[in-house]
């Protein structure tokens, strides 16, 4: 029986769990630093209190239940010992046959330090809440303060990111400042104050691998619903409550939000030569590590350049990790079996965003289709509830859209956090 | 139009601020450190992963809406200043024609240093999240370690105070050993280990204020269930992972619930001599605070002695609280309109306990009544789930016991901080 580690437990480590489960020439070690999975697509309905935790969150343990030759292991990498065919966890080590690295991407910023001090990312459970928090007790000090330069500050968010990320933060945020907000804040009516919400890329478009029409679709929806989109616009700098671009313009707030790219994580005993561009493990057509015999990367962590349709590696998106999951278990049993390995082959099923209620875009590659407004809605929130891992987060789900669509509100705007007074940050 | 502060937005508080809503003679400041009000008899469902967070949760901004003469601000208080009739607080200051003190009680640990460091109570919500990431992560460090010794101290619980919560919390901990731990730890079976669950109290009894056929029956319960109830014995020091009792007695533990007991909050800036046993603070019928024309206090933070029935004040209850906060509200307006003020008389409804499934405790003063198994459970779901602030808590929490009550079972066993890396204490 060989042992695989899987190091990661997103998409792409928990469909390889998942496939190879029940296969008695294995035993599988899934590790991963939370005992959860969590479906990253709707982190930002958390971030904006429009779902609860647990309904994006799955513990690991009950996952694996009645799959016997996989355990779960609660731990962060440190180091790999390739020569002794070991990994070094943060609390002891493992022994492997294989080992697979599905650990995702991490927030890029750029190598600027004042970004990554003074924004907040959104990448992990950990941040939607953070970013929940620091949302709402910017609230409450605008409600505080009597500085109209300070309100100003408070009430103004930057969305750094033209991504879907960024698309859905600003989409939400701009209905809350006009559904929520006057209702749950009367204190700020009547003191005047400006309150922005900008979304900032530093590309010329919005969605950038999505199609025109969606693009264009999308920048209109937002503009009409009072996002104030800056394209063409680097951030270069963020202190003292000023967001700084390439260009020299300002804007003045205290609130960034950073969901502008992703970069590779660096493994202690992977050497130099393995990573590629964007810093991700550069892999052959089945998902081994470059320069490596049993070391394997899939997912967000891994370049492949051996798929004819992407030359330049596969966009960094769950299908792609999904896929690559689900294939490299059937290696892994063909190895065994001593039948032929199959090469990955990425099947694009389509790309969406959604910006608003009953506004959302869709791109379909084959046919070749494109779709918005309240269809595109409805296809999001269909494929978005039948993603999610199991039967208890798609009914929670369901009644909490069903619930918000309705009265357009939800009622989880609590501020909590486990140790104690809130910092704030920035 | 006299403005009334409320300090603390629990049961007595939130009442007080709901029953002067929309009466124009008043303007209310409804102060809290938290932005939400929550309902403290079920923090041991969230503390076993039972119910989440949002289901015992409610913003106070979202509570208030509609009620137009109440204001919510959130901040600590830090003093009173009487004779300018000013509160100072963590962000600023008020000043009030009346203020009320509404802020409930707090942890006692009696003095002991170590306790305070070591054990962990179960007031806040905050409390209740870290028990639950506390207690899973003690879990998954019992699937790790090699050492026997270690293993049983992680595996061993000891819950000190016998009142209600400490009787549900060792209920529940007590079904989650037999019907959950061996399926989503199965890594521990075949490991022997010794695994215990106390609950300890100082005094002869279980649930010391109700009839003795319910502290009769919770005892019979809770020990058929596998609980080991010490009684008399009284918790000395807790350090080096060894609980002392006063006997001398030890037990080997990593986790100490600390449940056995609350004191009052001292207030600066109200002198010595207007607090009385408990610390509680010394109010009249109308729950003016001793020594103060215009400072009341009402709920577990006040001790009152003018109600015949209760001559040494009444017990530190939900139903005192709400029935406090709604009496001091008419009186507040019989005073602008001229009519007599009534004095305050507790209307006992009675006292229940869950034990585990199917197995609650009621008593029942006029007429005299007991209940018992599975009548006094269904009492108990009953009151608890009408209780609930509002409807969507409501509908969420009867989804979440259904649905657990028909798997015995829950989803929601996820270590999340919105910190990063969940720190271990103890």
């Amino acid at each position: 029986m060989q042992h695989i580690v899987i190091i990661g437990g997103g998409f792409a480590g928990i469909n390889l769990a998942k496939s190879l489960a029940n296969n008695k020439d294995f035993s599988v070690t899934l590790v991963d630093r939370n005992n959860y999975n969590f479906f990253p697509p709707l982190l930002y309905q958390v971030a904006t209190s429009y779902l609860e935790t647990s309904s994006i969150c799955y513990p690991f343990r009950r996952f694996l239940r009645g799959k016997k030759n996989v355990t779960f292991r609660m731990g962060e990498f440190k180091q790999l010992k390739p020569t002794e065919n070991k990994v070094v966890l943060s609390n002891g080590e493992l022994s492997y046959d294989h080992v697979v690295f599905a650990v995702g991407a991490e927030t890029n910023f750029f190598g600027m330090e004042n970004v990554r001090q003074n924004a907040l990312p959104m990448k992990t459970v950990n941040d939607a809440l953070e970013l929940r928090n620091y949302f709402l007790q910017r609230m409450e000090q605008a409600t505080r303060t009597t500085d109209p330069v300070e309100r100003d500050k408070l009430l103004t968010i930057v969305i750094a990111g033209g991504g879907p990320t960024g698309v859905e933060v600003s989409g939400v945020l701009a209905e809350m400042k006009k559904k929520v907000i006057p209702k749950d804040y009367p204190e700020l009516s009547g003191k005047g104050f400006e309150s922005h919400i900008y979304l900032v890329d530093g590309g010329p478009k919005l969605l950038a691998p999505m199609s025109e029409k969606s693009q264009v679709d999308t920048l209109n929806a937002l503009t009409k619903m009072g996002v104030e989109v800056k394209l063409n616009s680097q951030v270069k700098d963020y202190k003292d409550d000023i967001v700084t671009f390439a260009n020299g313009d300002t804007v003045a707030t205290k609130t960034l939000v950073w969901a502008a790219g992703v970069t590779g994580s660096v493994f202690e005993g992977i050497p130099q030569e393995s990573y590629g561009r964007g810093r991700r493990l550069i892999v052959d057509e089945h998902n081994l590590v470059s320069g490596f015999s049993n070391v394997y990367a899939i997912g967000d962590t891994c370049l492949q350049s051996t798929d004819k349709a992407f030359p330049n590696g596969h966009p960094q998106v769950a299908q792609v990790a999904i896929q690559q999951g689900k294939l490299l278990a059937k290696n892994f049993a063909a190895s065994v079996t001593g039948k032929p390995q199959k090469a990955f082959r990425y099947n694009d099923k389509g790309t969406m965003a959604i910006i608003g209620w009953n506004k959302a875009v869709a791109d379909i590659p084959k046919p070749k289709l494109h779709f918005k407004g309240f269809i595109a809605w409805l296809m999001w929130l269909f494929i978005h509830l039948i993603s999610l891992i199991n039967y208890r987060n798609k009914i929670r789900t369901l009644y909490n859209w069903t619930s918000a669509y309705f009265t357009r509100d939800q009622t989880l705007r609590m501020i909590v956090r486990p140790d104690g007074e809130p910092p704030v940050k920035g």
